[in-house]
């Protein structure tokens, strides 16, 4: 539910941060609590962890590490502490080098990963992490799919995505796709319009 | 518990939109993330969805789009995710009118929305919406409930709707009813109150 | 943990009110939303109340009110929405003194109070809401309360009620008395530390 | 997730305070509500205590005082209301020094604290409560242990809390000692930076 927290940094301890945000101190645990010091301002992205007995927040410098954590933490085996453990080397890059060139060894390196965490890494988000990668690290990735991730950025692509998300099947997207393809410089939502007119004729 | 967030739109992906307000990004499930430009002004209508392992807040741009949303909920086969995508649609007024006029054929287009779930909407929902219509849509509804409705915006009508909240029957609002037809330009409250001293005589 | 929210009225309905607070809307279930109007300002007071798939904020224009609530809400086969209609009546006193003189005809009359519940409420509540009642409702209660009641605002007594708070038996609060009452014009809080002394000795 | 509340004390009662930001009340459990003035500026360190059925906030005045409730409340047969009542001696001092000297007898004092979980408090805690002694209690411990604290304060041990608090081992982090004590006046993040580049090697 809270997505970031601004403000100023409170408190620097090994296990984790305080930013305060309008007089009230948010304790906050990063994959490495030094990179901030206590009374600089800072953006910190953050994930809501829900359990039955405690309320957390896990931060980050960007979206993108943040992404990269809520990916981890869907793969089985991992939790919180072993995503912040990863991320805690500080080159979330390494990380998906790693994971998109089946790299095990480097993987086992991290605390509470083994072989078999390691190889369900690999299963799991190899192929997956276009959307997380930080646009400096795009030569990951093999040629076509850069070019696919081009043209993520264009209102079409986004379209696509959100009608995804609303449940649309790919072979319904599909069917309306050619209709999308003639229209010229509509914006996304101008898109998504056009595509849920076609899907509920 | 939250019911609206204003604040500025930070952020918009085909998932969520987050908004921030004091310096707190909310992340915030809506049908068509895209209708939001990054950096405008917005308030966003919250219904605060409770799990044991998530909070999530889920918005609409007016009060009826959120209370239509909530009573999909409430029917059995639809949680947040096919409320959102029903909604999605981004014409209410059609969804209203399909499941006012039984068009099941128009309410199975939507994901996830098969012929028992579409007849589940229609046995649940049908004759119930007059408090969710946005005010431009009142032709859907049939001569009575349209006057009914006029006279629900006057204050004894909404002093009455109060006592069935507070969990008085019906038959025992019959019997107070003549006394407050009685009274002429009584607020709300008054109405209320009058009915309660006659109620606890 | 919310105990208060002040901010302006946005919204009322028969079912709830919205107050916002630094554009954040609560939404809060009150006893009668009609006393409230749009755009005023308001200081509610809230009592929180969490369940595994929901949390709601009830609130009422005075502490009194809540405590009132409160302990209504502690006795058996009654609820938040049975609480709040009995509250609903607007006179927090006349449920004081029905519950004060055993009136069951008078607490049945309220919606989901059947003569069990009445009982079950003079059982609990009688001569336990001396601490709720408003100052104007004093000659609810008898001569020697009324007594006790003027001194309990007294340091010493705070300071009494505070040891039974972290725990001590009142055997061991009444070994201690006698040190304190030779005090004069201690702070509550130089009586507890006191005590203290004198019961970690 | 909430780790300070900064505000005006609202109100001041046996069993808790109320402290108001921006105009929303929280209400604050503490070991001895009596030492805050109504209407005084404060900063309650706090612990958000969650469970199924209520969302509760226990304050303190300092870091210290906080981290000794939350070690009370990790010994078995110790919950808050108990940790609370053993803070309310007000004297955090008296309570380490009694579990350092294995003083059983002191400890027993407080309600609720029988033989068995007063040797239970000192199995536990016993030597484990140099991070929680506030600067101006240090005589408590013997001489090595002092020592060790003075340098906790430096980068180095820091950065080797922060590798434990990742997960890595102390066989590891062994390992990579002699490389970080060859470097002078590096911060906690660049031995932290350093350490893990040897240990990802």
């Amino acid at each position: 539910m809270i997505e970031f927290v601004k403000g100023t940094i409170d408190y620097v301890s090994p296990q984790y941060i305080v930013i305060e945000n309008g007089g009230i101190g948010y304790q906050i645990f990063t994959p490495n609590p030094f990179i901030y010091k206590e009374r600089s301002q800072e953006t910190i992205f953050t994930y809501h962890h829900i359990r039955e007995d405690a309320f957390s927040l896990y931060g980050f410098s960007t979206r993108e590490e943040k992404a990269l954590f809520t990916k981890l933490l869907n793969v089985t085996g991992i939790g919180p502490k072993g995503a912040l453990a990863i991320l805690g080397s500080g080159d979330p890059g390494a990380v998906i080098q790693a994971i998109e060139n089946e790299d095990e060894a480097f993987l086992v390196k991290f605390p509470g990963v083994g072989k078999k965490t390691a190889r369900q890494i690999i299963l799991d988000l190899k192929g997956k992490l276009a959307d997380v990668v930080p646009e400096m690290i795009e030569n990951l990735f093999n040629h076509e799919e850069r070019l696919e991730k081009q043209t993520a950025e264009t209102a079409l692509e986004e379209a696509l995505e959100a009608l995804r998300v609303l449940g649309y099947a790919e072979k319904e997207i599909k069917k309306v796709l050619p209709h999308l393809k003639e229209e010229i410089g509509l914006t996304t939502d101008q898109y998504v319009k056009k595509a849920l007119q076609k899907l509920l004729k």
